[in-house]
């Protein structure tokens, strides 16, 4: 705890995010109130020891953190800057263009309030899976509007810091615009992609390898919780998705243009395989784009592959076997075979080790992909 | 070896699968001959043990196994079909149909022709990144058509098995509209999604996170390949996109009407969250049946997440520990934090063995997260 954090913080809405906030506030020296609409998840929150339940009677807080469902959260605001006169307030939800605008059009004292959005969301939800650490070493993102008041700012950024979160401030329209684009977008596609799997019959879905699976990992998320956060930021995710619905109408355009076979070349709509090379380039060039490691920049990494059998401890055994050969595993991705005993491990590691790390692998009795 | 296999194969086109085939099949005792349009890749499949190169006075070959550009696979069966009038050819196109026509409308003697797809694509391509080890455990669809003859079928199946892949028989249609659904599908949606990440600036990719992450990951797939297995499976790429095509207009319809704002939910067009929240269950649904590990039925293993310091060796002790603790790991994800020294490990485990594995871990000295 630093010297200078509000001492009092009432969180507001105790599911997953609130809950673990909670946990992390409390562990950080905050003495942390808790309230939810609903007596159980005050209680459930409480004793998994992230506050205690506040009362009509506390002391006023310092700090509000609305942790409410995304569709409540402009009115639970609203409704702390009025009733806390002396309060910093803040959410974390995750799209911030649409609560700022309820929370002015509801006439508080919007100076007081800058949004937040810690970027620490799980395919589970609600307080059963709350931790304390959720937030460490994630981004959480710091919305001030023009007319916030610079303490505000900072005790929302300190509150962040004090979690373990690394902070980065941007206005509503630059958060939501981004979130559109590398969270709200990859959750639809993901999404419907795992949609057309529901009437696949099983030898189609036998056939499922990574790469499918990659795709729609998400597809699992919580779908009341995302129904309102992409009605939240329609308009950003109406921005990005319309360019997508575009890009994939040009490409069923270009598709119907080859007839249904690249073998008789013949008859090609002249132009179609253009626009096909097209989208995976810049699929290629945008995904060299992403941030590697830790937030570094994207860095090449070279994988070296070994056969793991499935039995316990052999993973353990390689990546010890790894470790004494003195290279150091940048990222580790398991490919489960197919029926079999046996799954890859793909060992990520800076080029130049790989040459030293195959040979060591091997001496060591592993069997390694050349 | 097993003492009925063809003695003699013939690999035509030495790229990534041609040439891992020829170390696969010389491995398990086949005498292989190979040839390439170029020279330097005949030579460099030789040098990776591949095989011989084949010559003119070689002893014809009992299969002949064509690995060639998507675009030319049709052409190089019919001339195959032609020129050794006694074996048996096959392909590892991974789109059957157009193959299958080419051949017929080459007036070759198709009988002797059973198509095939060993699923085990990478993101790399070139026989540089050759593997004999590359079919083992993977799906292998065998594609017999109706007048393909029995011994036909049986040779190519014994070749597949032989490498230690896992067969599946399916017809061209099936097949085709399978890998539509689970291989190409992903590969397009995750290339669009790529694409929107090009011109984003660096501040709004710093949030991005693993989701993205995981569905742009095969957005790094070779654009020449994709072009031509994309153009090769036109008309059941066009059908399974045109689907997700139309659900996605309808999905902007329905933000459309949601005005932008979910707080102010006055003026939401009726049935718009309705259909938002029925993508996202559509996709809950679809994504829960993909099969498990090693093709089992989708087990629901639990997380148990530790921090793991990004030090050499440390996800090795870890993985000892949950050894030590007679856990057996059934999955693994490293989800990188940003900016901070340290990842997440999340240690896939059967349910029951949670408790267990936590507490063994926390008295090991390690952070797991609650």
């Amino acid at each position: 705890m630093t010297p200078t954090s509000p001492a009092r913080v009432l969180i507001r809405g105790t599911g997953l995010i609130g809950t673990s906030l909670g946990i992390a506030l409390t562990r950080a020296g905050y003495h942390v109130t808790l309230s939810d609409p609903s007596p159980t998840a005050e209680r459930l929150a409480r004793d998994l020891r992230a506050g205690t339940i506040a009362r009509a009677h506390d002391e006023p807080p310092g700090l509000v953190v609305v942790a409410a469902p995304p569709d409540v959260v402009a009115e639970v605001v609203a409704d702390s800057l009025g009733r806390w006169p002396q309060a910093t307030v803040t959410d974390v939800a995750s799209v911030k263009g649409a609560v700022l605008q309820g929370v002015c059009a509801r006439g508080a004292d919007a100076a007081r309030y800058v949004g937040g959005h810690p970027m620490a969301g799980r395919e589970r939800s609600g307080a059963g899976h709350a931790r304390g650490d959720l937030f460490e070493g994630r981004a959480w993102v710091v919305v001030p509007h023009a007319d916030s008041a610079a303490a505000a700012l900072e005790a929302v950024t300190r509150c962040a810091r004090d979690v373990g979160s690394v902070v980065s401030v941007m206005d509503a329209e630059t958060h939501d615009a981004a979130v559109a684009t590398v969270s709200h977008l990859p959750q639809v596609v993901a999404s419907l992609v795992a949609a057309q799997l529901r009437s696949l019959d099983e030898g189609a879905l036998s056939l499922a390898g990574q790469g499918v699976r990659d795709v729609t990992r998400i597809a699992a998320s919580d779908a009341r919780l995302w129904t309102q956060i992409l009605a939240g930021n329609a308009e950003a995710v109406l921005d990005v998705l319309g360019r997508v619905h575009t890009d994939l109408g040009e490409l069923l355009t270009a598709l119907g243009g080859l007839g249904g076979s690249a073998s008789t070349a013949d008859h090609d709509a002249v132009g179609s395989l253009e626009v096909v090379n097209r989208m995976i380039t810049h699929g290629n060039v945008g995904h060299a784009r992403i941030p590697g490691k830790h937030g570094a920049a994207p860095a090449a990494y070279a994988p070296v592959t070994a056969v793991v059998p499935d039995t316990p401890g052999a993973l353990a055994r390689l990546l010890t076997d790894v470790g004494e050969a003195g290279v150091n595993l940048e990222d580790l991705r398991i490919d489960h075979g197919l029926g079999q005993p046996f799954g890859l491990a793909e060992i990520m590691v800076v080029p130049a080790a790989v040459e030293r790390l195959q040979q060591a692998l091997a001496e060591r009795g592993w069997r390694v992909l050349d």
